[in-house]
């Protein structure tokens, strides 16, 4: 049994709005929540291996980084500021194609380094090279519910139905329970129905849920429409995706009736502003969504159409695009949007995360708010939504153990991980062609 | 005669497109600019009092904050979320009018403090107790462009052109030339005709420039209209504002008519995205002015309204919002938003400062991508726009001083500020309100 105390905090725990707990404490026993309150109604005889002093610091859940593809860090930056689909068909696709495990090993933990380092706490990814990804997780002491992702279409279809097979049965609960696996069917666009029947029948056989992407784009949701006479929601719904457990990434394209189907079918959905804004792909209705009580999470898709995998920042962009797109200022207040970036990200994965509360999984961060962005101090859940800094983020733990410390990695080498991120860049885009 | 030289950069000169020079020299004298180049080109005999090797950095001009209200860091997080009139009428003016010029002082110094660790050299600012403002300019090394706010229609119509005209003289071309003045009539809906034209003829005999916000909101677009039968654009023009060199804040409602006369008139735009997405005031048209051959820089607005004064991210969000507002993600690439964070701020307040070359002002930051989120080193300027963080400037030289050095500022006491900050905000909003 190992014990973790964390004292002196300024306790954001998210279980109910604008709540602030000054002098709060926290207890762990191995790996969950047991205590999260003010100090004085702590257990008193309860007796930690090793106490953490939050002084100074606020500590809230870390964030829940809701859709990204983990090892597409590999290509920050190689393109940018193009239309999208010369951006996929020209420069990410043919780039993918030469993408090897090892490259996806690294690529991966540079993605998991910058989100610790930024107070993520737990991620869902879909990609390809799964058991590298779920290396670089296990190792590296994060948590994250991992799909390989399946395209219908692709002449790749067949064996990616048996490899997400071999890797649930591998990986699903492995880490210590770190690890959840969805089967990841890719979209709409690239999943026709007998192949959407053969991914759900893997999902059904091993009660896990479906993380897809949906209505991302105009021409998705033209194309569908041209080709299945519904709206890619209306689509999925059409062929029972949406019986099961959902987490539907972007959601941008929605009509009145769409909506009112995924809250019929408790969809999850991962709002992705910055991405969606980057690609120009539209805004997603998520004051709608909210108002109809769909749980929204925020995820920050790939660092190739973002750059960065700053939750801190992509529930800011969440909060200020949808006040300027609806015209109102009022749209998602500070505490709806760092529940957003938490508490919802969690419910998406169905995960006891996002909270601070007993019974839930210890994944918490520590701020410091001893910063000049954060003074002075009015009011400390509005200063973490839009004027926060990752680089504020002191401490992570996830799970119960201390993975970062004073901005320190305690589980993985950061050095090692950025000198073989520039190796594996180098050999995919040739010498020249980088820094 | 001082001089300073920084070695083994990489440099980004802001003065062609793309250019990066890499294993760049800077030799600076007194504060000035003498060479930027390759090393292999640098003068050979030309010795330094001091060297600074920015090895594994990026050197490129500091930020140009063209609109901002710096003693408004001190309602950081008061006021958040409401109504435009709410916020304004029942929050921030009562707060405003409490402010004494101690306060004003140490919230200009809160500013700075956060401006200079985020990388910005310059600012524009307008606001009251002036003399409180150029003070802390004065002491802190930051350069700025200072305007007494004149609102025509208050009480304090007739002081406050007294007051400018006395501001100008003690402090336009003070502390070394670092700090400037404008006139800063506050808007059309708050300057009448006859009071623009006594704020003119102080601008006219000074020689100095005009700093106001224009269009900010629909509700001003409307009113101005019903009011003069003009847009706002139309009506400063018509008061002959538009004839001076122009600082227009904001420039969201804007007609094709209005674009014209901007561009005829070489008046400079500060665009504020964040400030506008926050308030929901509406998004300005960026990318038509920019097509036009208008002036554009960037502005963060007051830190009540934003939060933070975070250029990186302001730019970042300028470039976003403009992808998905006009549906292109090729909008504002990643040099352009580069540029207007930097070469077009020093143009839109007539400054030599936003470019590193021969002549211009020793304005420059070192930037550390020795970061997980700057790897892989694939496209160093789409990194600085799209996914770093103000914590990653390291050095920051103003006038061909450094001001801070590994994070460290070496002119003013950060920990002072920070307690003195929390002191007069407990004050203003009493003991209770304040964590």
């Amino acid at each position: 049994m190992s014990r973790l105390k964390i004292t002196n905090a300024v306790i954001i725990p998210m279980t109910e709005e604008n709540l602030i707990i000054n002098g709060g404490e926290i207890h762990i026993e191995n790996g969950t929540i047991v205590f999260a309150g003010s100090s004085g109604e702590a257990p008193q005889h309860w007796v930690a291996d090793e106490t953490v002093d939050a002084g100074g610091m606020v500590a809230m859940p870390g964030f829940v980084n809701c859709h990204t593809h983990a090892a597409m860090t590999l290509l920050r930056s190689y393109a940018d500021d193009l239309p999208l689909m010369e951006w996929l068909e020209q420069r990410i696709w043919p780039l993918e194609d030469r993408l090897t495990g090892e490259d996806v090993y690294w690529g991966s933990m540079l993605c998991i380094l910058e989100l610790l380092k930024s107070g993520t706490t737990c991620f869902a990814d879909m990609y390809f090279f799964m058991d590298d990804v779920a290396r670089a997780v296990a190792q590296s002491g994060i948590r994250a519910s991992l799909s390989r992702g399946m395209v219908g279409v692709a002449p790749t279809a067949p064996t990616a139905l048996v490899e997400t097979e071999q890797f649930i049965e591998k990986w699903n609960g492995a880490a210590e329970g770190r690890i959840t696996t969805m089967v990841g069917p890719h979209a709409p666009y690239t999943c026709p129905p007998d192949y959407l029947k053969k991914v759900l029948a893997i999902a059904e056989k091993h009660k896990i849920g479906v993380h897809i992407h949906l209505a991302e784009t105009r021409v998705e949701f033209d194309d569908i429409k041209k080709q299945y006479g519904m709206t890619p929601t209306e689509y999925l719904n059409d062929c029972g995706v949406l019986d099961f457990s959902v987490l539907a990434a972007h959601c941008v394209h929605l009509t009145e009736s769409d909506i009112r189907i995924l809250k019929e079918k408790s969809t999850g959905v991962a709002h992705n502003p910055e991405s969606n804004m980057k690609l120009a792909s539209g805004i997603a209705p998520v004051s709608e969504m909210l108002a109809r009580g769909i749980n929204v999470g925020i995820g920050t898709d790939g660092a190739a159409s973002n750059n960065n995998l700053d939750m801190l920042e992509e529930m800011r962009s969440a909060a200020l695009l949808q006040k300027v797109s609806t015209g109102d200022p009022t749209a998602i207040p500070s505490y709806k949007a760092l529940e957003m970036a938490t508490a919802n990200g969690g419910r998406v994965l169905g995960l006891e995360v996002g909270m601070l509360c007993q019974g839930y999984k210890a994944d918490i961060i520590l701020i410091d708010f001893e910063k000049p962005h954060l003074y002075p101090k009015h009011d400390l859940i509005a200063h973490t939504v839009y004027a926060a800094q990752s680089s504020d983020v002191d401490t992570v733990i996830v799970d119960g153990t201390i993975v970062m410390r004073n901005r320190k990695l305690l589980t993985i080498d950061e050095q090692e991980i950025l000198e073989n991120v520039q190796r594996c860049a180098r050999r995919m885009v040739g010498e020249k062609s980088i820094s």
